[in-house]
Order: structure tokens, then sequence, then C-alpha cells
């Protein structure tokens, strides 16, 4: 059995988030159901992101073992495509080596975070990105998410849960924050993993310090106080994507 | 009693069409009900389109009498929208003359139909435009529409239903069809009034003229058969915006 990656694009709004859990409707499920259908048993899946209810990707890594030898990776694609809702489509097939682990061995995840910061409401990408009406200072914005750049335990920025006893310690490579066409700001971040809730809880502390409710060094005060409750609240999930993923 | 207009913006996935049906999700009827927390008792509304279940609005005109004499039009469109949900959205408010009919009064409807035409699609926008992957000619499809401006009897081009006695002729003003960013086709139609699914069913005539299934030709010959069965099959409703409205 060749092992393959599939490059899976899909809209958050409607799924209970990425991983499968029982009797609700998640990516993974509906993935590992259309491969039922497929291969008539079931395929079990890992990917390189678990994102959360209403987040989005557009270049998830879903990584399986295909167990026909004859298909194609196009082949494998197009079955794959045919039998997933519309919510869900498969981009690429990619091969990968044996025992390739999506979660240990990925290099790098880029997220992508957009805000509308527009007076009115396009209710149109409702679920698509984050309406946030009030001014924002990019240059204030940029100059605190260079507190986060590098390495450092982001245990402020994490989502409580006491249970969780995974190392805190994360490296951002970069984070840049671009404006773009129609009063939309992009807030990209680039690292090699990432803690739950992490990216959103980043884009919740930025904006505090783009509207001047926080100063930018505010930011780094919370970095260094590892104390979840010193955060700003999540900015809302709509806004966010799992833009792409190093192999 | 002052007659206003409430310009009104809605995404039409999740409705029954627009017109109030008993039991179903309608946009009339969601702003009939928000009309009903602010004033406490029925207002009732006229539209100026009554648009299909999956069809949106960017500009539909929606004629009330405001009980409240002491409201401005700013004070009507935030009780409106801090009433309303998340998929309609009143963008302003205008005063109308006493006894204003939207259906018979408004001189110019502009209708608007988005086809994404790539090879892929776009899962984000799958309930807001029409994917259609094969290439499409559009010189053919201009030159096809060119048969359709002016007046005619439109009856080969509307809702089969021989219980529907109105009159069938209707003028289109101009159509246009334009090539956007990112391989999307707009095509713009501009008339005073329309018949049921008149838009989506020339929509259909010109993609299949498009393919080359179809001549520029046939469109004229259907148009002159006055035959819904001699037509092509209806575009479906999420590529069609009611977009705006003269006065």
């Amino acid at each position: 059995m060749k092992r393959v990656g599939a490059i899976v694009s899909y809209d958050g709004s409607n799924f209970y988030g990425y991983q499968g859990q029982p009797k609700v409707r998640t990516v993974q499920g509906v993935i590992e159901n259309a491969l039922e259908k497929i291969f008539k048993y079931r395929v079990y899946t890992h990917a390189a992101g678990r994102t959360d209810a209403g987040v989005h990707a557009c270049g998830q890594l879903v990584v399986f073992d295909c167990p026909n030898p004859r298909m194609t990776n196009t082949d494998i694609k197009n079955a794959l495509n045919a039998n997933l809702p519309s919510d869900v489509y498969v981009k690429k097939i990619i091969d990968l080596p044996d025992k390739y682990n999506p979660r240990a061995q990925v290099k790098k995840r880029i997220y992508h975070y957009y805000i509308l910061n527009t007076k009115n409401p396009d209710i149109f990408r409702r679920k698509h990105l984050w309406w946030f009406p009030y001014e924002l200072n990019i240059e204030m914005m940029r100059k605190a998410a260079k507190y986060l750049e590098g390495e450092h335990d982001f245990s402020a920025f994490r989502k409580s849960d006491p249970s969780d006893k995974r190392n805190p310690v994360r490296t951002i490579y970069r984070i840049r924050i671009i404006k773009m066409r129609g009063n939309i700001i992009l807030i990209r971040v680039e690292g090699k993993s990432f803690l739950r809730r992490m990216v959103r809880n980043i884009v919740g502390a930025l904006v505090k310090v783009g509207t001047g409710d926080w100063s930018p060094e505010k930011v780094k005060e919370v970095l260094e106080s590892r104390d979840r409750s010193k955060g700003a609240a999540s900015a809302p999930p709509q806004g966010l994507y799992l833009y792409s993923v190093y192999i």
C-alpha cells in the first residue's frame, strides 16, 4: 500500500471541527466516509492540523494508505471528489514516504486570518472572515507581532485546559500583517506547529493593540506572564484558514 | 405615517425565497418579524422583486409605512439591523411618496448573474455563484444576447405555469456580459420588470450558446417559438442577485 497525502480545502462553517467524533459532522468523518465508499472498508487518516469548528482550510494535508495499487493519484483525487460533499474538495494527491506522520513531520504550517475592516458588514462573507468595524492601527499591530516571533512559551496564548500537558514552547517563524483590496486585513502566521487556539488568541491580542486598547509592549508582558487569563479574547473562528503545510 | 423604502441585501442560501409563506423561512417573513419587534404590531411590506429560493439580493427595495414619526431613517435602519438575522442587512432607508407601490412603479430592475468559469470549484463560494467548468465563448454569448434586448413576448423564458396569466411581453433594456478577475463571468440584465425565472432561463440559454451547443440564432428561434419547452434548462439560483432597483 502506498502512502499518499490529499491537499484538501474545506469550508468549516458546517462542521464540528476537523477531528472525527461520534455523532457529529466532522471533516475527518466525511473524508473517511468517502474513502470507505471508494475502497469498501475503513481507511484511517492523519492530518497536519486539527482545526476547530468554523475554521476553514485551503491546504490541509490528509494522509492515508491507498489500498488499491492500480489507482493513480488523479484517480484517487477524482474518486474522492465524487464522494465528498460540496464543502470539501481535494485539490491534489501527492506521494509520501511510507510511515510519513504529518503531525510530527510537517516542517511548517501557515495560517491565514482575514479581518474585514469596514463600517458595514458583508453578509455574503459572514462565515468566511471576521467583520471588525473599528479602526485598526496596522503599524502598532506589526510592532506587537514582532514580540511573538521566535521561540517562546505560548501558555498565555493556548486554550486553557488543565488536562493538556503538551509542551507550550513553540516557534513562530514569522507574522505578516497585510492590507488587501476591499479593506481586508490578512494576518499570516508561519510556524512549525501550534497550540490549540493559538492563532486565534494571537489575533485577538493584535486586534486589542490595533484599536489602541493595548500598547504593543502589553503583548510582550502577556507572553511573559504565561498566564492565559491575562490574554485577550480569542478572535472568532470564521476568519481562520489553515492555508498551507510544508511536507 | 411616512412611507419608506429599505435597500436590503440578503444571502438567499437559507431562505425559501423572498415572498412570505407560512411555516418556512422567507426574507419577507424575517423582515416583517423584525418590524413587529420594533413597532409591536405587524407592519406589512411590499418589495420590488420576488426572488426565488437560493437567489440573493444586494439592492432589493422593501417598502412599508413607518408607524413612529419620531424615528429618523437612520434610527429605522439601526433598529432593523439590530433585529434582523445575520444573513439580511439593511443598507439604507429612503423616503418615498405616499402610496408608492414598488411592483408597479419601479422604473428599472438590474439583475446580476455570476458564473465561476474555472476548472476547479471554489467551495467557499459554492452558494454565491454558479461553477461552470467548461469553456464559454463570450463573443457568441454576446451575439445571442442581442436578440433578447428590446420588447418581446418572453413566454419561452418564463417558468412554465399554466395558471400564470400575466402578460408575457417584457422589455429588456440591455444585457452585458463582462469578464471579471478570477475567471468570473458577469451577465448583467437590465429591464423594467421580469417574468418568473426569466433571468435564469436567459442565462441557461446563453450558456448553451457559450459552449457551442447552440448557435446564437437558436436563441432567436426559441424566443420566437414562445414555447418554454424549446428553451434551455434554468441556470441554478445561487448565481443570481437582484442587484439594484431604480425608484
